[in-house]
């Protein structure tokens, strides 16, 4: 009854049965290139789920929130990258397999391999297994490992091929050797949307009037080099992301809708909890979580709620859900504060969503690079008075009696903070003053060359580069999970496996549509129901192949397919159909036209199964007429 | 009018607005990475736009026919466009320039620098205008330019570095030197996702359980490496398709639905009147275009129908649209027609949807390069049963007379046609027979050895390679081309661009909020009406910017919102609120809450503009209490 009650299976049940998840809903729903790690594609359901899950999103975030959304080009020129600071991570340097073509990171490559051998040395040695003195390594290729992985970062691409060739550094995958080190700072594939929201900031800004706060979102591809791809969908060359860059003022990050998340609950693990080496969560709301400054301000809090109302409506379990805080030495130099959403799976707690403070960081880097101001220019509605101190030059007097100095006097007099200026003003007041210049030579001025006088300053625009919070989601990973926690197994046969999308919405197909067989008498039936399902927008789907109808249901309960009607020498006499509710298997019988209506209301959500069976009684099985 | 009527602005109209339309609301809608051609994001409207769109698309074709989604990965392994025939026209050899670092394909390189170079030679003799000498190129450089070209596809990468040097032949764009060739076989970026389709094709076909007709569709990027991006839109590197592909039987190539769409009239160009070098269009209904041998099969016809449809119904022009069949000397040599929706804009009839009869091509391809079987197997309600020659071998005394030779005699016997196999039988009747093998040898045989016998042969399953029918889109000349044909700009003052999208739902914005001014105590209602409309399902924006009214409404007029709601001091004080229609710019009157319900019916499309004026008062200024 999950597809009814919103519950979903125990972790015990999934854990249970892995093994047929694996060997049949997951090859039903997704397929990749053979033989190429990395890459998937996803077939009709695991397409239909993603564009289901794709459709709440915008629905979620960018509707509800009123955001900007953005689609903007994978294809990246790379110095948007090195401005980002993402070359550092995204090398230059790669090398080819030799006999495959397969393009490697040399820094990763040397990693990997140079640590995997030090990996499997310090292994034996702990075993005391060693048999020849040949597995084990000597100290000082030990060393030399340990000195070569110490300063990866500072080799050069002819130094990385010398590496590969010392010490025998062939492609894991594979074993053949490489090739040399070549420069790829062509066009680069983004590793994320993110920097095409702050490319477009300005023009954003503007859209939105030149007011923050406001969130741009944007929906897209975007690629990892993985040397090594694993661990199915959640390690993944390509993958869809959907992040969202919300731009907010670094003096007030309040949230106007906070009150709207302020008591839902959430597991927490935090910071200090890890430090101190536990894993121990805490369940609070997100309103005590911000107000004991355990998530670091309210419009972060919103979204950490925000996510977790998602995860939750798509399907995904709560008592698999945690947000993990990021610890002070895992988070960037620039970042306030970061969350991760980790959902519990087959593979353990994968990160599936952050959501991260970054500070000013983005915006400022890619206007110190272009030059172009990235700041919002806001009119105070009282303009800020302040008095100050300043200098006053009589640039004739100035002029004629410094000549070539009184540029370096001026800069120096102009660079004093209010404190200096008003000792200086003192000391003009008792008739001289001698200024010093950085460079340490002084020089005497008098009030004939310089006054310093106070003034009322009024300030009616503040300009300011906005902070970003960006919850940043990966869609693939939260697509991955939420199978595993949809899928469970019938009781009496643990083999047959049945999805249960807690959310009806979130099934594929809605409807299938069994013909007792493949035989042309039904033809006009079978026409008949989908053209009606159609019309009336439920999405269906015929499955008259030739096989029993139980295993049609079977492997359609696989997928995820709530309903199912059968067409039977009865339907063609009598113009009835059954209908049948996936998690309970339950069957009812009504007129053709009554179990449309029927499932339709169902499937809009309108009526529970509860309900339908009130509209249609059981079928007892006497109804069907066999050939 | 044209929101309500469905009617669309002239030719004329467009042409006349072209320089505000590219001024004002291009810059609105779309951005692109400055410095870098061929590159465009969206923005906020752009990608609502482009967003509606593929929400049309995935109702008209996905939803409507039951196809299969599919979503694969833009990076594809190179032995896929090795085999699909691509790799002839996405060459391997590339160059950077020295100074950008900027690739290019090398041997469009040498092509489009001497094909330059001979067109201009070509003007200037024509126009003898010869001043000096130097500037005509001599003979022998025109005869060895052709020569190179008509030679490029045999190049090395050597050659062609060599010919860059020789020719001092430079990036077009830049003028700046280009480095050495390299080959880049590494990961392609597909340049549609057809074969996507094709890589999983025996999965589709197992998902359908093995039934033709079924057709697969996939949205998303595709690239290609253009030398010289131009025409905005109309020729980019990266862009969104929308592809479809229809597997068929080759011997049944009708369409169960064609009756639906038989009586569509459309607008055709078709290849007889192209190769007698006219372009005069003829209008006629698909039924009559297929009926007489136009249009080559009914599924094709079908597709047509459908694209047109599709086209109109998001708002195409249907007078500047027509279909364009692919003469025989630019269809590639497997397919057995092809036709081109091609829409006209200021650029002239553009491709936006090409749509191709490509036969078994594809499949065979792949088949044949990866050795697993591509095909249908169709179990035949009737077994076909025949009578064949079938030769009997005496395997034993074969081998005893004809040792190492057996081999060949028995595959030249079993390769032979049942007429060979008939004569055969007659000699062997006369006592002995001579075979022939391929390479000349000859032997004598006798019915010891081998005797032919008629025998009835039962087959039960047919076994075929569908063949593909391919609609395929370029969303986003489609986008494009729709601006130009929603656009339009007042009588009153050519500078005031209007964006009228026929179908209200196409606009990213349905209804503008728009408060007198950015005063605090308009904050309540702004966000009472934003709220009350999301929560209809109403897409709002408020522009509550520094300018006057009629400012705020012009530029949103440009993005192709529909209605604006106006709060002033009235609306404080009485809680009223004005209606305002982009196309008319009429303006109502009402309470909020009514106003608010109108609005939303409006938007549902549930009551035109004439019905919502019924339940809403002019508003005649005096309701409007400034400060």
């Amino acid at each position: 009854m999950a597809a009814q009650d919103g519950s979903v299976p125990s972790a015990t049940t999934v854990n249970k049965i892995t093994h047929p998840f694996d060997k049949m809903t997951f090859r039903l729903i997704l397929t990749n290139y053979e033989g190429v790690a990395g890459l998937y594609d996803y077939g009709p359901p695991g397409s239909s789920l993603q564009a289901n899950i794709i459709a709440e999103w915008r629905k979620h975030f960018i509707i509800e929130e009123n955001m900007l959304e953005l689609d903007t080009t994978v294809m990246t020129p790379s110095p948007v990258f090195e401005t980002s600071g993402h070359v550092a991570r995204f090398a230059d340097w790669m090398v080819k397999d030799v006999k495959t073509g397969d393009v490697l990171r040399a820094d990763h490559l040397v990693k990997n391999v140079l640590e995997a051998r030090l990996a499997g040395d310090k292994k034996r040695k702990k075993k005391k297994a060693v048999k020849t003195a040949a597995v084990v390594l000597p100290d000082d290729v030990v060393a030399e490992y340990e000195n070569i992985l110490a300063q990866l970062d500072n080799y050069s691409g002819a130094d990385l091929g010398e590496l590969c060739r010392k010490h025998n550094l062939r492609n894991p995958d594979t074993d053949n050797e490489v090739g040399e080190p070549q420069l790829f700072n062509l066009m680069f594939l983004r590793p994320e949307t993110a920097q095409g929201h702050f490319l477009n900031f300005s023009r954003l800004l503007d859209f939105n009037n030149g007011r923050v706060p406001f969130a741009s979102a944007q929906i897209g591809r975007s690629f990892r080099n993985e040397i090594s791809p694993r661990a199915g969908l959640l390690r993944v060359r390509e993958f869809t992301m959907a992040e969202i860059e919300h731009f907010v003022d670094p003096e007030d990050k309040r949230h106007g809708r906070f009150k709207e998340v302020r008591d839902v609950k959430i597991t927490l693990l935090d910071r200090h909890v890890q430090e101190a080496g536990r894993s121990t969560t805490a369940q609070m709301t997100v309103g005590e979580a911000v107000d004991n400054g355990i998530i670091a301000n309210e419009t972060l809090g919103y979204f950490v709620a925000r996510i977790y109302l998602f995860l939750i409506r798509i399907g995904i379990n709560p008592q698999r859900l945690r947000f993990r805080q990021h610890m002070a030495n895992e988070m960037a130099h620039y970042a306030t504060d970061c969350w991760d959403a980790e959902i519990h799976n087959s593979n353990g707690w994968t990160e599936c969503v952050g959501c991260a403070d970054r500070a000013a960081y983005d915006l400022t880097v890619h206007s110190t690079k272009t030059g172009q101001p990235l700041v919002v220019r806001q009119a105070l509605k009282e303009p800020i008075v302040t008095e100050k101190e300043v200098p006053e030059w009589n640039k004739k007097a100035l002029g004629k009696t410094f000549k070539q100095d009184a540029g370096v006097i001026q800069k120096t007099v102009e660079s004093m903070d209010q404190a200096e200026l008003t000792k200086l003003k003192g000391q003009l007041a008792q008739g001289k003053a001698v200024v010093t210049t950085t460079e340490g030579k002084e020089f005497e001025i008098t009030p004939e060359v310089l006054t310093v006088e106070r003034k009322t300053i009024k300030q009616s625009v503040r300009e300011y580069t906005p902070n970003v919070i960006e919850p940043s989601f990966g869609l693939g990973r939260i697509l991955y999970t939420l199978l595993e926690h949809s899928f469970w197994s019938r009781e009496q046969d643990v083999e047959r496996g049945v999805c249960t999308f807690t959310a009806l919405r979130r099934s594929p197909t809605k409807v299938l549509v069994v013909p007792l067989s493949a035989r042309e008498e039904f033809d006009p039936l079978v026409n008949e129901v989908s053209t009606k399902l159609r019309k009336a927008g439920v999405f269906s789907r015929v499955d008259d192949s030739n096989t029993s109808i139980g295993k049609r249901y079977a492997r359609n309960d696989e997928l995820g397919t709530p309903f199912g009607v059968t067409l039977d020498f009865a339907s063609v006499q009598n113009r009835t159909m059954t209908l049948r509710e996936r998690d309970t298997m339950d069957q009812r019988i009504g007129p053709i036209d009554e179990v449309i209506a029927v499932v339709t209301e169902l499937v809009f959500g309108n009526i529970t199964w509860e309900e339908a069976c009130k509209r249609l009684p059981a079928y007892d099985g006497v109804q069907a007429v066999d050939s």
